[in-house]
């Protein structure tokens, strides 16, 4: 598949030409000749004899680039000097920092901020406990903790490899909502090690994100740690990516006119996204829901499914969806489906297969980098198509969520998360999009659309208050 | 005792005056006869009738705050608004945040921080995790890790308690050596829990702060810690304060004109810093070493040693100094000694037991808030007396040290810390002190003396470098 030049494989090439002749027009030349792009041209240095030329160029791999450097090196007179990758200067250190709020100027500020003057304020947190919500950085702190084991599609890269990943997200958490995140990536990939690691650290956090930690023993880690702490744990693997399919589904369907208790949903993938956006479906009131595995369509009589541990995740779909008890596989199961949704892998259903769906048919293929069916492929029938990825409209995006859902939660000094939260949160995200604006090709709103973090973060503060789950006002201590 | 009034009890009183009369200069008047003192006064408002002013007070507890405000309610026409804490103000919402090195203006900006981007970063690290100290935080980041259980001198107040403590040691590590430090506040006190637990941590950052961790455990803790990770683990509260102290005492010696293996030191106190103070004097070439705690002088045969567990503190003390068997009580033992180290409790020598010792005394009486010697009345017959308090000369303080001794361990990628980096580090921060600078009452710099941290990381650099315990440099991956 030809990709498009993308600056996350840009580079930046340090180079001298002679200051006469055609050097610098045969230098741009030689990159968009071998499919590159030059986005930059800076002259660092000018002589008599040579200039100095930083040239930045994206190209669509690694591998490309090399060759575009190589197709330089061919230019009469064209010397290379340091070729630098961007994303990996913009890594080098790390992405995030510590940041004190106040300065430490002299003898007096230092007796405030730490000792002899902190002392009071640890005692008055040691008399009233739920004051570190006040007097401490608890209040803005969410933990973003890993294992390592299923980062993005890279798979058990390990908490080393994941921590750009983490810090990815802490800066995210800031630019979006104002939120003081910490990577934590765990040297262990034990349940029950995880568990008691995330109970010990909680008292500094407000809230807990799990990212990137495989399944199914991202579900158990969860529920236990939801059941053990008085703050949310919120995995945005799941929960994030289920906020947004259902942000985006409820408005394909005020595109296409069509009622969610209604519609048909066909979804391809049953790992920690597919079952969350399942269970999020369903409580947004989807009625004919069928999900299909590598194994085909989950029915209660699949034969690896009859002497199933009741309580495993795939026991628990085929006991709550496929109410026809659809079988077979999932190009038989996704004709004249309403909706088709895709959390699996790429090219598991062709054009034909999309042709057959219901009329105004909804396709959401959200494998990455590469979809469950080519975009362009399902766009020639369905009426709405989405993906996870940038260069197609209606982006899938858990950066629309994970920000204000955590913004809320915060505000709302919340204990838990719930469904109702989430709901609050889609619902939201869907009315970014106003009636004049919404067609098949935005029914999601960018990433730096600046209503959406207040959005979500408003819908879910109050179904946090509304539920009665918001800590208790303290008692002001700050103020005499 | 009379104290100063002090910055960490200091207010800022809101209130209004007739504009026409003499309330301004009785206010005053009322705060400075109170034993308070007016640091600062903004009038905030004018008008025909009235003025409205903060004036700002330091006081010298909460009890003479709350009686001066009651003293300035009594001037007629006086009318008091709201009172603020300083201290409690400057807490609230935390001392520290989290920012992001980068702007995220963009999608280009999104996909190299982010997706895509950051995954050719992920799958550098994984193939060479030793990267993770180039393109991640790691390189920088230190975690401040307590469990609340010997909180400065408040004891065992908990990890929510703590967290004012933690955050100000984090704001001190960045303001004086650019460490990004983050705290880690457990809801644990059990020793197993708390190794697994900074164990699984570790491979965010390069570097592991103990603190606040009662003895004998923190011994345990840290000494296992040690053992299983490949970066460096500093309990501060033993080996900080043993380094300035060390430097302190080298720099007493310089004053006196004595040599440290020719001293008599006697010591009070056997906890987590008496007993690091000792291990790094004893290292340092002290010869004559006796130490008490509250049972008396630690001698091999004292009845509570005989049958002690032989890999107990307390025995390796009786088995390691006191190569006389001094017996007795610490004011015996203190009779026609050279050095007297206290931190121990306020108050255990008197003035005839420091004239009792030899000429051209050294005392450091640490125990705060209230040295173990009324420091006026050591002076009297010592040459040279210390405390841990910032209102006498030669304050011995840990920020001396360990903004310093991390920046020099992160900075040669040290994989440990060892006596031999400590005795660096105290020597660096003697030296740091001039021949021209030095007398009895300048033996240690002040905190804010700019080119400590620099002194103590050049130190500890080298040292770790010496020893050959740094990482090996890692083939550069962002270059191509």
């Amino acid at each position: 598949m030809a990709t498009a030049p993308s600056v996350s494989y840009s580079i930046t090439v340090r180079l001298e030409v002679p200051a006469s002749g055609t050097a610098v027009s045969q230098l741009t030349t030689a990159v968009e000749s071998s499919g590159g792009s030059v986005t930059g041209l800076d002259v660092t240095a000018s002589g008599h004899e040579k200039l100095r030329i930083d040239v930045t160029i994206a190209a669509t791999s690694t591998a490309h680039a090399d060759e575009i450097v190589h197709k330089l090196n061919e230019i009469d007179g064209l010397v290379i000097g340091k070729v630098s990758d961007r994303t990996f200067l913009m890594h080098l250190g790390g992405k995030i920092e510590m940041a004190s709020k106040h300065p430490i100027r002299n003898r007096d500020d230092l007796s405030m901020v730490y000792t002899p003057g902190v002392a009071r304020v640890c005692m008055a947190i040691a008399a009233n406990p739920d004051d570190a919500r006040r007097l401490t950085i608890k209040r803005n702190s969410v933990a973003v903790v890993t294992d390592g084991s299923a980062v993005l599609g890279l798979g058990n890269i390990g908490p080393k490899a994941a921590l750009p990943v983490m810090e990815g997200k802490a800066a995210l958490f800031k630019r979006f909502a104002g939120i003081d995140a910490w990577p934590i990536c765990l040297d262990t990939q034990d349940t029950d090690a995880i568990v008691e690691i995330v109970k010990a650290i909680a008292p500094g956090f407000a809230g807990i994100n799990l990212e990137d930690i495989s399944a199914p023993r991202c579900f158990e880690i969860e529920a236990r740690l939801r059941e053990a702490l008085d703050i949310p744990v919120f995995h945005d693997d799941q929960h994030g990516t289920a906020i947004v399919v259902l942000a985006a589904l409820t408005n394909a369907l005020r595109v296409v006119g069509k009622k969610i208790e209604d519609v048909r949903v066909v979804m391809s993938g049953a790992g920690a996204a597919g079952t969350a956006i399942l269970k999020l479906l369903l409580a947004a009131g989807v009625k004919h829901a069928v999900v299909a595995d590598i194994h085909g369509v989950v029915h209660s009589g699949r034969t690896d499914l009859v002497d199933a541990d009741p309580d495993s995740p795939l026991r628990w779909i085929a006991d709550n969806t496929n109410p026809e008890n659809v079988t077979g596989t999932l190009r038989q199961a996704v004709r004249s489906a309403d909706v088709f949704i895709g959390v699996s892998a790429p090219n598991v259903l062709g054009g034909d297969d999309v042709a057959a769906m219901a009329d105004d048919a909804i396709v959401f293929a959200l494998a990455n980098p590469d979809p469950e069916v080519e975009p362009s492929v399902a766009r020639a029938t369905a009426a709405v198509v989405a993906t996870g990825r940038s260069d197609f409209p209606n982006q899938i995006n858990n950066v629309l969520v994970f920000p204000g859902v955590f913004r809320g939660l915060l505000d709302a000094q919340s204990r838990t998360v719930n469904t109702d939260m989430m709901l609050a949160a889609a619902g939201a995200l869907a009315d970014v999009v106003a009636d004049d604006e919404i067609n098949a090709n935005y029914i999601i709103p960018s990433v730096f659309n600046d209503k959406v973090a207040g959005a979500v973060a408003g819908a879910v503060r109050e179904a946090a208050k509304a539920h009665g789950l918001a800590a208790p006002h303290s008692v002001p201590g700050a103020v005499q």
